[in-house]
């Protein structure tokens, strides 16, 4: 199993190397009847497209999204979602080095240990490339999700150890600014950084939140499909992502229950909390306060200084990559971290249709007269 | 669905409530021709038995298991593993004031709003003895390991603010100290601290570390099934988890590539890393070093003194927990966290041996004369 | 994998083996909200129980069924329900002489070929009573069915070439004689060429039919998960069917279009069909009409006359098999075969409330305040 | 969910619409180390496509595979496989009339009554053309099998009441007549019925039948994941087959146990059984024999005489189809069958390598010197 496919009714299988002919994804499951165009999710892949500032990698890549499937009309049809983006800014000669020798902090020697030789063009499966599939297929889930009243953002919340102040938070920042944090003063302390790195030919790494709005109670299961597990199986699945932490996260280890419980209380008639140390949920089912999670994530491991490492042949070498690469993984990470998080929480919604037989029973009496 | 599935070979399915008649698991896909006996199991449910110290629940549970099918002469034949803990323990009246409120931090609320009414018995589903079918299946799954030379150890890293000092480190005092803490120094501290949580009618976290030794290179798949984000998904899914780190985790959102990466070298004729920053997983992939992860967790929900709350009327309330509870997770978690890893990586290592065609022609060469 | 897990959403897991201790069942993702006691279960699993005709073997089973979990205040609770029949009746001795020997038309050589050994009690995994867990499983089903408006109703067309006469069929019969057959008269023929199968020390084969009244349009998937693609699934997983067929069946195979098609009319404003060839499903899709299925059931293999075979040494043998043993499989299956299409329809319904986006955003706009 | 998922390991997704961009198919699973080139997949594509003789439809497609992903240096690499066909011969004004109407032994009414809407263009999802990414998977199995020794093949073995016989068996003239008859007598008589079918605008049905050489004993699991369970769920899901039989199928209803039992001997040292009522599977299991399986296949329902039906208005009508359309199904439908069939095969043999820890610790210790 190469693992490529996540989730129980909105179900996605993404494919694709870096310098193949393409990658993409296919989702199935998806209800009929959401209008989508090609520019609906053209808009969250541009998101993650290279080549837009100094603190991102120099190659242009088009990234342009073709739907070869499952709509008609202008509307998903309930069949499968075939997406493609066509690879077109490849150079492979950039890449010929690390065909025989293993870089740091990448897969290549995970690679050739389980499936004996690896695509070693630009990373092949393991390139940040890979997340184009997941970002298509967020884009709607996102849209679906908004029919339903609820928004997911996600942000970068730090670079290195510069983060940002939650009493500068300016949501327009996040889409505006080369780091996509929501502090423009912030920002630019962290592209100051970031140039830094690049001269001394190193990288940096960071933190990415994401809040998910209006999701309502008691979504996802109690025992292994917690909707906490399943969102940190979303998130930790995302390369260079090596901690996830849900509301309060890694502070509990250190809070004390009375201070760390969220005591509900009535607002408006509904329920709510007075705190949300709790993240929005409990016992896995979200409890209707605000979803909020955090990856952390790991500097980019192709950095232009010297390294030690081995080659295929067992020998102890030198290496020192070339190519074009991002100093920083984090603000293009941005929107993968938001796509994961739709898919997760759409599917979660999917599956607690049917948790009760009332619904159920309502369901069918109506049906299919509707 | 329920959720109570986890794993695509070795496949646990765990059930039962608190105060029911009993809760178990079933384990589907276990390999014939493990030598496994009840005694294998009650080890391993042995240590996350309540009422040994101070500083667990007064409660006693026996907690005894019983393997009901899929062993015969001593061996495991292939067929479903079923197994059952019969609740004995159990005393109803300490509960009966929970069926009408919502308590802060456990899953009363949530379980009400998915199903519109629950098990208030003990928190029902959501009780920490949900972890008994886990543990047990866990037991199963780190005999087969130990059979493949793959050793998984977990200990308390830290309660509340007091962590080990790895230079006391000593294997012994994880069974042997009631924190679980492999440093009888911090032990000590440790119990201090909840003996004071204890007279404050409070409860504190703490941090859980689980360390696999010996794992080859290559395990776990790119994509959706890395092995971190199985492992992120099994250790999350663990009530009362708000986080999960593999190698460095937090941390390397503050490093650079420069000093995260870890070189590769050869050591003896093998392929070795000179750190392990990436806690034995690259690419979603084990590398050989190490696998090293940690899981936060949070204080112990029930507190004894006052909390705000709701009601299932949706009236504010004042509640004051009664019964018999931990002033911490951490210690009886410690083995669990040790399960979900052990079932992770056994389910992996199996998924893992249909990476290679040459390795498929070799088995059905030698199939079915061995 | 042992494969013991059925369904998407409604996911039933067996386990047990004949003569270990009891044979049981975990439902995972059974809706809250649905009486259920275990009278209704016991119902079901006393239309399987042995030992109540001539034509059935003489043991006798009690096969009582005890709920362990999922059910509270006489609901489900939406958490597994886990059940269990304890074996009370094994004699062992009966079944020592085929440890050593493979009797043919049965599991007893494949499972020592995958295993490597077996439970050879009694059949082990491979016994009738395998379908304990799936009637008990079925049984809730057919309970949530109900309460949708759909009946799901099997019983014996055939019993070797004495075929029911349409015209004859009485709905009371199928729980009445010893043959399940709904028609009285051909009961008797086939009960008296039963007995004589008995005095010629062989066994009979037959058919079974399930028809399932008022399934709404639009039930299954168009694709793998084509209703009749899980419905041939569900029949040809019990133990003896060798083949399965939808509405016409085998005879298409010599239909021409012009009489094979089901004309759609109108009947009191719905929508009908002039004919039911299809027998209910169109695409994989139910049609409204009633969905028919037959499953062809073997001889039983064990035999009383001798036979050829080899033994564990790989040495042709003669062996005489002892024991109580039923002459049919039919009657006893048909319980089973309602049960495996009450399960796949239900699981079906349920899958099916997340096939299009209006129905989901209505479904959340009432939610959760109903 | 779309159900466009089949397969355990070797996992394939399908996507497209008759008259979309294009049709195609992920493997997600697919060993590493499989030489694989785009003629390996089109020579099977070629098998089934139409134009190519008089009982085809006239439609000209070119079909030409292209493999976007997974190989890499002439070899699978591990990761998804992602193939396409480009749709180029669609014309989509032949199929306007039925956007509005339902026609009979078709999918539109049951595609409305699920998604409330339909891309209504040459049936859609629902169109023959919806088995090229089944075709384009199964030939990729059909290469693994190969390597593992293991020949499957499928030929018509009737059609209407014309039936081949087995002394004129000619396996060449499976691709070389128009009918894929192993029999050329049988195929020219049956090609002259088929003649007069057009005459009468009508079409006719008839029967597939695989068989599968030299798959090792021990392959399939015991209960729900049967090898005959899975290949009759993996036939049935082939649009128009209406019944799955094993081995002698139907005929065992009629049989008794004296003659319907395989005697097991030996011959050459190893293990055979001197007759195969069976079709090589025993309690769900291989048995070393060869596997055979039959299905029955419905008259086109497109044919040209005028019949009776409703449109979207719930108005009884009459339709006259035109169009380009196959007189029968089946000759194109047999390579489809021995797709399915390998994939199913071939997933199962991967799935067993995990049923015995001698096995599997076997594997780990070459593991990855190997």
């Amino acid at each position: 199993m190469a693992g490529s496919t996540f989730g129980t009714i909105f179900k996605i299988t993404t494919w694709g190397e870096s310098h193949g002919k393409g990658l993409g994804v296919v989702i199935d499951g998806c209800p009929a009847g959401i209008r989508l165009s090609e520019n609906d999710i053209q808009k969250f892949l541009d998101r993650r497209k290279p080549g837009q500032s100094k603190i991102t990698t120099q190659r242009k890549e088009a990234d342009e999204v073709e739907i070869l499937s499952g709509v008609f009309d202008g509307c998903t049809t309930g069949t499968p979602i075939s997406m493609i983006v066509k690879n077109t800014s490849q150079i492979s000669k950039d890449y010929s080095e690390i065909a025989s020798c293993y870089r740091p902090g990448h897969a290549d020697y995970t690679f050739d240990a389980k499936y004996g030789f690896r695509d070693y063009r630009g990373g092949g499966r393991s390139s940040g490339r890979e997340t184009i599939g997941r970002v298509a297929a967020g884009a709607v889930a996102a849209l679906a999700l908004q029919q339903l009243g609820i928004e997911v953002t996600a942000y970068t919340k730090a670079i290195h150890n510069i983060e940002i102040n939650p009493e500068n938070f300016d949501c327009s920042s996040i889409l505006e600014t080369p780091t996509c944090m929501p502090d423009r003063e912030a920002s630019k302390r962290a592209e100051e950084y970031l140039a830094k790195c690049i001269e001394n030919m190193d990288s940096a790494g960071g933190i990415i939140e994401c809040v998910a709005k209006h999701v309502p109670a008691g979504i996802g299961d109690p025992v292994f499909e917690k909707l906490d597990a399943n969102l940190s199986k979303a998130i930790m699945s995302i390369g260079a992502v090596k901690a996830v932490e849900i509301g309060d996260g890694i502070q509990v280890a250190t809070a004390n229950g009375s201070t760390n419980n969220d005591a509900f209380c009535m607002t408006d008639g509904k329920v709510t909390k007075k705190t949300n140390h709790a993240g929005g949920i409990l016992g896995g089912m979200s409890d209707g306060s605000d979803i909020i999670l955090r990856a952390y994530v790991k500097p980019t491991p192709s950095i232009f200084s010297t390294q030690e490492t081995i080659n295929k042949d067992m020998e102890e070498i030198e290496i020192q990559i070339k190519g074009r690469h991002d100093p920083i993984i984090v603000p293009r990470a941005v929107v993968v971290v938001e796509a994961m998080t739709a898919i997760t929480l759409f599917d979660a919604l999917l599956v607690n249709m049917t948790a009760r037989m009332d619904n159920i029973k309502k369901f069918y009496q109506d049906y299919p007269e509707k």
